[in-house]
């Protein structure tokens, strides 16, 4: 596996992508992407559980059903199309048909991903001319203007690329990903506003190509929290064209095996740069439980660490505070002994068997003053564990969501 | 009933109070409160259910299991004996041994509790003597002192007193909280770092005591949230020595629901008042959830608005983003249709049948502007609803909690 140093959705041979301003953003920052196969692509998703999915979650949900082999995704930030009603679903479906028609393909092989305000009807006289503007701009070398115009409150565009010798061919995997406030991961399903784009060369069975994202997906996106929130748009959305000519990767074999190195390398270098660029993010902080009865004790006890507001406002202010780490996995749910539990900060020891350590405050303060640490909950009570990737909560924070027009 | 302006835990009949330096506190300000009643009291109490209960929680459960008539409550702030080990515990009761032999009562009749930084060994030659010290400043004047001896980041003491006339006498209902952060409810117990001590002179069973303790807890206390984080120190105690001479107050008759309807009072006021008092709180913000399916899903929708970091930071800007709110009902795990979901803030709607009324924004945030409002879902799915009591959170919130030391 060879990773691709700034590599692109435009890294796998055959996609051309842009990025363009519409004119949704106040900013006048870009604000439309498009990214284009040459060839029909097998095509799969995940998306929120949220109950107020918003309309072009529906769209791809629909569209994906139909089982037909994709050739676009058509997104937009600045505008959530959510909580906008049935004029909402047309909208997004019309977008998908102006699209399509442009590109002289069939609607029903358009996808459409929306990012932004919530409760917004969607301006489509400047989305129509967005999209014009869009496939005029269509090219191999588009990825980063692409991955610049899916950004909202994000601070740098996120793309991962890979390569790998895959069915006696050179296969790509590369994606791009937005998202930095109202960032939660959920076991049932993916939440956040966040939004995902992986294109691939592969030849790959759908099925198959199905199940590695939702399993990938619970290893990356759904192992991060910013902010604990989660929002109506979430999608992660992957594109295997074929390309590359490769065998077909079907399920069980080594082939499948090395694919699905690629996709989680992808999936979780995005993942992890969500949460780098966190709305207000100074510390970059893994939660580890390990011990734990159950992998969803190990869990339960790592999402609530990750998103307690106290600790995280202690990570911030570099204070080791431990007692609000064992306060918030007391809460947590989970089944444990408070008597047999460690605490690490990186490798040094805070609590033995549920008490201080008697390590100096400063010692551990000094850790925390790291821009990268982890903290390491030992359980002592069994042998599952997990890993969950989160931030601090800074000033800047309550700056950026006090008052959040994009 | 009467509302007694003023009360404190030393308005009902027979009880001393008094709130000293014991030096516990770097800040120098008083750190020890002591309770006594001038005769033996029904008690009962209500604790954390978090797993890491403190030394003290679990010296009020062993010494309320023994059935005891207690006399007296020691209270300490600046230091939570909560993850102190077995030593912690033998501390908790050493605290009762001291408190017990000065007033020359059995140490199983003195309760123990503590609030402060967790994890940090008691200081027992200053707890002695400042219980020394308190003794000496019992008075019947002194409940006002008491109640700030237990405040931590509070910035006011929390009190309420409520008289009625209950079995042929006056019988008076008084309490006094502390608690400004680490200020979470949950359904099974009781969370946050939250002490709250109700005195009466009535004449009650000590059953009855009890459960009219966890119900008034469970639609007070158990209602409100400040930050979504939890303690291992929660406790609420009622004292009743009988000194009213009233009939005794026995479970199913009229002399209960009219002390219900007291302690309900008291219990509600303290609960609002630790709200009003959260850490960086500038605004009052009562969620209602209506027409829910049930109660559960009701409380589900709140809790989880109530706690939206991405809420409480728009309610601190006066940011009207609805969405917000919706997109957190969204991800509560209640059972309703998005489509037919109506949105209120005060009385003015927002979100009708799941979409934007058309208010225009600035018509919500000027109603966001005032101290207090109210945020109403009405899920249209049923008939059961339910009311938390929540704040905002502002950049004061992170400042004092990004280095907290008492």
């Amino acid at each position: 596996m060879k990773i691709i140093k700034n590599g692109d959705v435009c890294t796998p041979a055959g996609f051309a992508a842009c990025g363009i301003k519409a004119g949704l953003k106040k900013s006048g920052n870009t604000d439309m992407a498009l990214i284009f196969s040459e060839t029909p692509c097998e095509s799969a998703g995940v998306f929120t559980s949220c109950r107020f999915a918003a309309a072009p979650v529906k769209q791809c949900i629909e569209t994906l059903k139909k089982g037909n082999k994709c050739r676009a995704v058509i997104i937009n930030s600045g505008n959530a199309n959510a909580c906008t009603g049935k004029k909402g679903l047309e909208n997004a479906r019309k977008m998908a048909e102006l699209t399509a028609g442009k590109l002289k393909v069939s609607s029903s092989q358009v996808l459409v991903c929306s990012t932004g305000r919530i409760g917004v009807p969607m301006p489509m006289d400047k989305i129509s001319k967005g999209i014009e503007k869009a496939i005029a701009s269509l090219s191999n070398k588009g990825g980063g203007e692409a991955s610049a115009a899916i950004m909202t409150t994000d601070t740098f565009a996120k793309k991962a690329a890979v390569s790998s010798r895959i069915g006696g061919r050179n296969v790509t995997v590369a994606g791009m990903a937005k998202g930095a406030g109202m960032i939660a991961p959920d076991l049932k399903g993916l939440h956040a506003t966040m939004i995902c784009i992986i294109t691939t060369d592969a030849d790959i069975e759908r099925g198959f190509l199905q199940k590695s994202l939702v399993e990938s997906a619970e290893k990356s996106f759904n192992r991060i929290t910013v902010d604990g929130d989660t929002s109506t748009n979430d999608t992660i959305l992957v594109l295997a064209n074929g390309v590359a000519g490769n065998r077909k990767i079907r399920q069980n074999s080594s082939d499948a095996t090395l694919f699905r190195k690629a996709l989680d390398y992808v999936t979780t270098q995005l993942a992890r740069q969500v949460v780098v660029d966190g709305e207000g993010v100074t510390k970059f902080v893994t939660v580890k439980v390990e011990k734990a009865a159950s992998e969803k004790d190990a869990l339960k006890c790592a999402k609530t660490i990750a998103n307690s507001l106290l600790c995280k406002t202690a990570w911030f202010g570099c204070d080791p505070n431990w007692g609000r780490i064992l306060a918030a996995a007391g809460r947590a749910g989970a089944s444990f002994n408070p008597d047999k539990v460690d605490l690490y900060f990186d490798k040094t020891c805070a609590v033995r068997k549920g008490m201080g350590s008697g390590i100096p405050e400063e010692k551990l303060a000094e850790i925390m003053r790291n821009e990268e640490f982890s903290v390491r909950l030992v359980l002592n009570s069994g042998k599952s564990a997990c890993e969950v990737w989160t931030n601090d909560i800074s000033y800047e924070y309550v700056e950026i969501n006090a008052d959040y027009h994009t």
